[in-house]
């Protein structure tokens, strides 16, 4: 089973990571990008007997800070 | 037009981040995990008139390293 995990900062978290980025995006002359927010993405490989709620204790435990990140689980196949 | 860039790393790339996480899981007790792979999600808030061209340069310029990397683009809305 793989799986994907995608971790995003919560809405009004100060994300200096994304900011670069859209600083850079500017200094190359790339026009229209209004934000940018950087996050992580983390893809599992994993046996098909692990269960739902193990996956998002994981995310809970380890992937995601739940403080400050939201995370979503897709599975890929 | 919000776009979401996935950036992992190329097969056969080393990827000590996704290995710490891995070895993480397993000593928090999470049993089943094959495989690790640890990549890079990156959410654009961009106008409408940025063409496909331009999404795909600044992947290849900017967020994504060619060399080691693959990026996948993904439109949300």
């Amino acid at each position: 089973m793989k799986v994907r995990v995608h971790v995003s900062l919560k809405n009004g978290v100060l994300d200096p990571q994304g900011r670069a980025i859209h600083h850079a995006l500017e200094g190359l002359g790339f026009a229209g990008v209004n934000d940018v927010r950087a996050g992580r993405l983390i893809e599992l490989d994993m046996a098909d007997s692990v269960t739902d709620e193990a996956l998002d204790e994981m995310c809970r435990k380890l992937l995601a800070n739940m403080v400050i990140e939201n995370y979503r689980i897709e599975k890929v196949a």
